[in-house]
């Protein structure tokens, strides 16, 4: 987490893309300074006027030592509205905040939560986060979703679950699976299969075939075993199996989602995996409802993503 | 649970169907008999040749009180092992307790597991215990799993996972929350989307529209709001969700029993709706790598599974 050099210690620095302006972001922001400057130098992607702006209508202090990296941009913040100029200016706060990374100055990202529809509106046609890392990288950035005690990688994210069985190819899987041992290093890693009862031998449906040649060839390139499987996917997170396990790579969406959502709710933040630079995510959204009113917001996750990305960067 | 008759308490009697005898069921029904018999009056089907040579291997005591209702067979209990004498006589235990339940003999069935490779050697080619019933009374078995905190009926079961997004039909999926809500009479019922994000309005996917449909359907038909959703599949079980909803009705097999095995492992059962008879059964296999071996086997589904049959035989 720190380094030592000579007798001071230097945390290391993160960028946070401030997300929706409109939304709880910035509450969490300012409500978890105090704790985060702990672990790292956070520095904000934000301008001052909107800051104050925010600071405001929260009611909150603005903390002495909340250093901010200028994002151009002036707009009325209206809470829990969905709305072009909130849209635009999230998206340019995390496109600052990439490039800080890139450029070395800062070591890793933490991201506050956009609004699609927001996004939609100032005419940002990304679904998200990921899609903007991958398309401005040109890397196939993985996501990995999870907390200390367990991680979920995707295979296929955001896509039909009838397009799902299609995408089950040995040759993608396996670049996967070696692209994602190559980002966590890790010694045993489950690997689900696509149907019930990973098929029962062939009864019920057939990928668990391509599957498996994947799990062979990756483990054979790395010279160890390293991914096992491919696990029944409905025992695949038994308390027994949680034991054996702390890294899944699922097939799709809700297969690694849902499990994560019912066991860990709340804790869990989300990590892009295979680009140039480190950034780790909340793993909620804007919470329109909820925001500029005095709500008691949750900064678990915030929390626990900015320790990820310190514990990435390492 | 129990009758007044005069001054005797009158217990339900349910038949107990034994299950693969190379398996771990024996064992079981010896070791719960003390405890389920203070809610109901088990029948096992079994003959007396075959429980005298399993309780001798098992090292266990036959309680005086163990009724039978004798199925005809002779062979040797191999322990662990696939076998087509093992196979043919779990499946005419099976059918034993069918026709008690048919002809009132008993108020309810429990089922012990049966092993499907066994099935096959017998020649009996049925995916499971639901196949059988659905086939034997001519109905549309419903399969729902759970325990008091949470039941999942599954809309389809045992296919593919690429062939779940065609069945996804709004008068199918109609009659089965009919179906459901005749069985469960239950005023809060979730209904889950089947895509990501529940489609995210028609982006991920559409099969939602004709899940919608359905339940705004049911609903009117039924004449209150009974079902609710769909609900986005990630956070469906979140702990504020479970609050909310007991019931759950899942578009395919792993989105019920992946949350449900990874919150409330070895204390669920599985029970058949919408059939003639009232039908449950442990929520867990043969285990033949533990069988006859003086392993510390869990009662606890198969004790809750005798529990849901006495109350839903009230």
């Amino acid at each position: 987490m720190t380094k030592v050099s000579g007798e001071r210690i230097v945390k290391k620095k993160l960028a946070i893309s401030i997300g929706d302006l409109n939304g709880i972001g910035l509450q969490i922001a300012l409500e978890a300074h105090e704790k985060i400057k702990k672990y790292c130098s956070p520095v904000y992607c934000i301008n001052k006027d909107l800051l104050k702006d925010g600071a405001k209508l929260l009611n909150l202090e603005i903390p002495k030592d909340f250093e901010l990296e200028k994002v151009k941009g002036k707009f009325v913040i209206k809470p829990g509205t969905v709305a072009k100029d909130s849209g635009s200016y999230s998206f340019d706060s995390f496109t600052t905040a990439i490039k800080l990374a890139s450029k070395k100055k800062v070591e890793a990202i933490v991201t506050l939560p956009i609004n699609k529809e927001s996004w939609n509106r100032a005419k940002i046609h990304y679904k998200g986060h990921t899609e903007v890392l991958r398309d401005y990288f040109g890397k196939d950035a993985i996501m990995m979703l999870g907390c200390s005690k367990m991680f979920v990688a995707l295979y296929t994210e955001h896509i039909a679950l009838r397009k799902v069985a299609k995408k089950i190819e040995e040759e993608k899987i396996t670049k996967f699976l070696l692209d994602f041992y190559n980002n966590v290093k890790q010694d045993n890693i489950a690997v689900l299969g696509l149907n019930p009862h990973a098929s029962d031998n062939g009864v019920l449906g057939d990928e668990e075939v391509e599957i498996i040649k994947a799990i062979k060839k990756a483990n054979k390139e790395i010279g160890k075993s390293i991914f096992k499987g491919p696990l029944v996917p409905d025992t695949a997170f038994s308390p027994m199996n949680r034991k054996q396990y702390q890294y899944y790579v699922c097939m799709y969406h809700d297969q690694g989602l849902i499990p994560l959502k019912s066991l860990y709710f709340e804790q869990s933040i989300n990590v892009s995996l295979n680009i140039p630079i480190i950034r780790t995510s909340v793993d909620h959204g804007t919470a329109f409802d909820i925001a500029y009113k005095n709500s008691k917001v949750s900064l678990k996750s915030y929390i626990n993503a900015v320790k990820e990305a310190i514990n990435l960067s390492k």
